[in-house]
Formats: structure tokens, sequence, C-alpha cells
């Protein structure tokens, strides 16, 4: 098998390299060799072994009959989109890391596989290495499946872990993220959740089998994580993460994006750094977590030469997983009901206690003036009901897992 | 599809059950509704709403040209390799959670298959419902697989977890897990680790693509576990766990089941109860964990339809994932390494100090002749000397992850 890498960054480089280390390993695992014939990128590699190789122009691709796989690992909807397009038309297998094209597209290029009768693979969106696509499409394809979590970012995650165990601020852990390499020098697209809403809507897409739109899904970042907050989670031996969440009833899915106060003896609850985890639920398997790590060079890689393989050992023309619909996928927000963390004003202890029911409450000298309390579970529509009740004496509310 | 069940016990009747709840969107994602033709039983169940269906005559299966797939649940070697031999040679794929089978006749059953057209599938035999031999196959086929330490066995995770969250002896701990119908009532397989050795043969035999010999696997249960090794442990942060264990190096294979202390930042510590989990290391993801219900009717019936579900959308015909080979896939068990922790006479602390690596030590009330070190890995040959030199002072040793 001939294959070509499209983007030469962090990603496709480790592609490559995982290609040549375990060279040996994969080729009797696919049934034959796996050879690097073409790379794209604008980019000069002057001193890479094989800069032969190396192209500007991806009809070099296109139109090389030898290539029967393309790799893409650029990011971003187009020009990847329209690269698809043509791999497949061209009868070339095609395999992603790029969230962005599979949560905008992932149902044309599905499609579009089967017509062409090739692989449209993107284990590498969701989760990094952690395998979860293909467990979650495939090994879970009996039960219904009722709710996924997922710690889905790693940059966020070492933040938070940073303000939690170091009493860092946001400031703080977000430029000692970006010192390690694990932030970019613009942190939005990971702080700001939109990289976990693309995640969740991709794995809420696989689970009930209809495409949901990223945009519509409600997203909040960490940016509004603060030191008192930590200060109350500590309290209540809980952490704070940023959960991708949906739940899925009869084929509805309620989704959102949002940082949760995770109680210890939850599963996520020690999935610290850069590491992600999923916790899938199912009808039949109950709970299950795939952890590992979501991101870096070759974590990421190690997903996809995964697909890079079942593409070549024969898994080709896979109908479409999930399809648009007419019907709006997402379920009424305000009826779905979830636990929560409050923080209010001292003298509003007793106001808290007749609106909701309690689970526990902290202090925090950080704070002499608030107390903290956990929630049960109320629906949207009935906390916002409740939470103007208690108007400013309501100083923020937190997801609780 | 029309499909058969062998065997309806738990399990067996808990893939009816889930083939029957979930029929929908089963059929859904198979491509084709999936019905259950026959059910081969000795046993009587009138009261059963598909009565009709029950037969003691696996002829009846086997010539049955409707039947294009067997589910085996039966457990144990035979009948159940006469009949997947029967089942596959008459065309039908076999999907089992029997790892009694696979771990004994899997490289034979697998060839059969591919001889044959059909699917021979084992999701279900080790882990329960948890997906690892469809991720650790496929998902990871880009790795080589350096490490795979597992919790494998619901059974004695539930036994350690009462020993070490109630205080409860070995005796009393098995008599309450026989109470709730964890433990059989001749729980052998489980807590003397016949049952993990099975699982982590399987397990390294995908890893190394060779047959592992489980007969030829060092397993010791955990019978020998006393409250004086769970009171160091937890003065330790550590946790006991009976792991399945195996490194791989250069094809060959270094596999245990033992006891292991397990310290409270390791992400095998917090797997209680029923639960399992197993962590793989490999050398493109790194380390990665799969965790959820390692028993138990539905969720081990969730794996089982997976495979059923796969089978039906047409992955035949796959070659054999592991082989019988000539070359002894065991490596010198001599030079293996490992970290422990050893119980020692107070009066050897200067001898332990002298011989070993020490990482940290510690005392219990409830053996006050006694203290606990944590020693860097030593082989098992120089552990052996080393020991010998200790004599009677030296009391335990167990692994330490």
């Amino acid at each position: 098998m001939k294959i070509a890498i499209m983007g030469y960054g962090t990603v496709g480089s480790g592609v490559y390299e995982v290609l040549v280390t375990n060279a040996a390993g994969i080729a009797t695992r696919a049934g034959e060799a796996i050879t690097v014939e073409r790379i794209l990128d604008l980019r000069e590699f002057p001193d890479h072994p094989e800069a032969h190789k190396f192209t500007k122009n991806v009809d070099d691709i296109i139109n090389d009959k030898e290539i029967g796989l393309v790799v893409e690992t650029m990011g971003g909807t187009e020009p990847a989109f329209t690269f698809a397009c043509r791999a497949m038309k061209s009868g070339k297998s095609y395999v992603t890391s790029n969230k962005e094209l599979v949560a905008a597209k992932g149902p044309e290029l599905m499609a579009l596989a089967e017509e062409n009768g090739v692989s449209f693979l993107f284990e590498a969106s969701v989760g990094g290495g952690i395998p979860i696509i293909m467990p979650l499409k495939e090994c879970l394809a009996g039960n219904e499946i009722s709710e996924i979590m997922g710690i889905l970012n790693g940059t966020t995650n070492y933040i938070l872990t940073q303000m939690f165990s170091c009493g860092a601020s946001f400031a703080d852990a977000l430029a000692e993220a970006q010192k390690k390499g694990y932030a970019e020098a613009n942190p939005d697209a990971d702080v700001l959740g939109y990289d976990t809403c693309r995640k969740i809507a991709i794995l809420t897409s696989l689970a009930c089998g209809k495409h949901v739109d990223f945009s519509r899904i409600p997203t909040e970042g960490i940016t509004g994580i603060d030191e008192i907050d930590v200060a109350f989670a500590e309290s209540l031996r809980s952490s704070v993460k940023l959960v991708g969440y949906s739940s899925v009833k009869d084929g509805k899915a309620y989704c959102r994006v949002a940082p949760m106060v995770i109680p210890h003896d939850h599963p996520l609850y020690s999935v610290e750094d850069v590491f992600n985890a999923i916790l899938v639920t199912g009808n039949a398997i109950g709970d299950c977590m795939f952890y590992g790590r979501g991101a870096g060079k070759l974590p990421t890689a190690s997903a996809v030469v995964s697909d890079v393989i079942a593409a070549t050992t024969g898994k080709i023309s896979i109908p479409p997983t999930w399809k648009r619909t007419d019907e709006d996928v997402f379920a009424d927000v305000s009826s779905s009901a979830s636990r929560r963390m409050i923080r209010v004003s001292s003298d509003a202890a007793e106001d808290v206690k007749a609106l909701f029911t309690c689970i526990s409450s902290a202090t925090t000298p950080k704070a002499p003036n608030e107390i903290a309390f956990t929630i049960d579970a109320v629906s949207e529509a009935d906390f916002a009901e409740k939470a103007a009740k208690l108007g400013d004496k309501l100083i923020k509310s937190i997801y609780l897992a």
C-alpha cells in the first residue's frame, strides 16, 4: 500500500515516524508493507531523509494512481474538504485527524466514501491516541448509548490540573502551558471549549446515528474558573474538569461543553495533566471508560496509523455511520436535569435550602462571605427560575458530575 | 441474519435479552435484523416466550442452513471446541465468550475460520463488556505493545476491595462475594488466578502475534494475601490487586499472574469492586487504559452482541491474529526485573538497605515485629539470590507496580 501524507506538522511527521519505526510489525498486521510515497506541505524540508517525496502541489498526490490512501493531518475545513473529495473520487481512502473537517462535513465525506468504495476513517479526530471512534461504533454497537462524558482537551486539563495541584491562577497556568508547548500562542480554541465542542459533536453523532451540528452546542470554556472555585471544589473533595457532555434519549441529544465539578470517587476525577478520558454509558455495558494521551505527536499518530492499517486490510466501503436528518436531533434543553455546585453569599444559605435539595456544603477562607452548596439535579428551566429568586446572592453555578 | 445461542446461562440469556431489547438499533447498525432461531441447552425453559426454539441436540443448529452464526456461551474447552469446528465447517461464523476455548484452541479456530470464510470472534472472552480485543488488535495495530497490566477478574477484585475498605479477612470477603453471587461455590478458578491466567494469555498472544500457552504462565492467586499485607499496603498509600501482567520485548513475552501492590497514583489503583481495567503500553500511544464491568449478564452480552454485529456487517475471513510457532515465545524469566514490596523482620532493616535500593518503608501495629520496604526493580535471579541471604528474615514478597 502506497500512501501520501498531507500536512507535515506535529501529527503528520509523527505518522511518518511511526510507519518507519514500526514498519515490520505494521506490514505483518496490514498484510503488506505500507510506504509513504508523497508528502504535501508548503514548507521546505531539505534535510528530511526522503526530501524528494515532498511536494507543494496536491495534484501530484491526487493524480498518482499508485497512491491508494491519503493521510490528512492539516486541520481546518478547507482546503481539507476539497482535498478529501478529490482524493476519494480518485479511489483513494482518506484517513484524517481533522476534527473540524469531521464535525463540519462528516456525513458528506462518509457518503462519498461509500459511493467510491473507499474508507473514510477518523479515529485520531477525537481523544488523540485513545481508541474511541471504533470502540464506540463497533464494540458498543449492541448498546443504546445514553450518556457520554469526555475530558477531550489536553490543554485545558493541564491548566486545570496546575490550578489544583499548584494553586496557580488561570493566567499563570495558561502561561506555563504555553511555555511547555501544550497551549498555542492563541489558546482560544482550547480554553474557550471550541475544540471540545467539535469532539463531543462527533461522539454524539456516532452515538445517535444522526449528525449533531457542533455550532448549536452550548459551549463554555474554562476562562471563568477562578481560585475560589478551586478552593470550594477542593473542600468538597472534588476537582474541576472541562467536560464535553451529551445524553441521548429516544434519539434526541442534549449536549453541552462546560466545566464540571468532579467528585473524588468519579472515574474522571483522577484524569490529570494532558491525559484525556471518555466515559460512555450504554444500556447493556453500563459504564465504561477509555483513557490515554489525548494529543501529542506519537499518540495521535498511533490512531492515524491504526486507521491506515484498517483501510489496508480491507474494511472499505463502510456504510455511513451517521447522516444528516431533517428532524431536529437536539432535545429540549429546558427539561434536561443536572446536578450543580453553586456559590452563594453566606446570607443565602436558608434560601438555598428552601429552594433546592442540597447534597453538601463547603466554605473556604478564600471567600469568607460565601458558601458553596452541591445540589441535586434540577431541570434547566427550574434552575433558571430558582436562580432568579436568589438574584445577586447567587454568585456562580458550575455543573456537578 | 439468523443466529443460534449455545448455552443459555447468565451470558447466553443476556445475549438474548440485549438482542430483543435493542433490536431496532442493532438492525440499523448491522444493516439487517438479527433474530435468534435456535437455543441449545440441556435444561428445560418451558416458560420462555420462545420455548419452541430450544433444543438439546446440536445437530438442529449445525444442520440448519438458515443459521449463519452461532453464539457460544457454554464455557469449557469441550464440547465447545467440537461444536465450534462443526459450526464453522458448516459455513457459520462463531462468536464466543469462552476464554478456556480461546486460550486453548485459538490458533486452530482462527485458521479454521479463515479456511471456511467465516468469522471467529471473542471480544467477550476477556474483560467482559470492556472493548479490549478489537481495540488491541485494530486500534493499536500501529504500535509495538511493550506491556499489559490487567485487573481481569471481578471476583478477586471484589474480595480485595472488601479486604481494604472493610478490613475483612480473605475468608470473610470470599463468603460475602459468594453471598452476592460474585463468586462461585467452588471459587478456585477465580481466587487461584486460573481465570486471569487464560485472559492474560489471550491478550499477550494478540500483542505478540504468537500463541502464548497459558499452562506455562506462573500463576499465583490471592489466597495468600492477609490482613498484614493489607495494613502495610495501606500505610504505603497503596492497594493490592490481582494482576495479569506481561511484558513483550523482541517478540518474547514475560508473563505472570500474581497479586501486585498498586500505589495511589497508578491508573489501576482506583479500579474497585467487580470492575476490570486493562492498562496497555505501546511505543507510539504510550499508556492507555480500558475500564468497565468485567463480568455480568448484560455487560458480557454487550461484547458478544458487538461481535455478532461485526460478523453480520461482513468482517468475515479475517486472517488469524496469532499462530502457534516452533520458537519459544516465553522470555527467560530470570532476567526480567520487577519492583517489589517485601515484609521482613524488624532486625533485617539494615540488611535490606545493604542488599536492595529501597524506595520507602512502612510499619503497622498489626505486625509490630515487622517492617515493609518497597524496593526498586531487580531481576528474578538477583532477587532469589538476595532473598536467600535474608533467609527466614524475609517473610513475604509481593510485586509492586
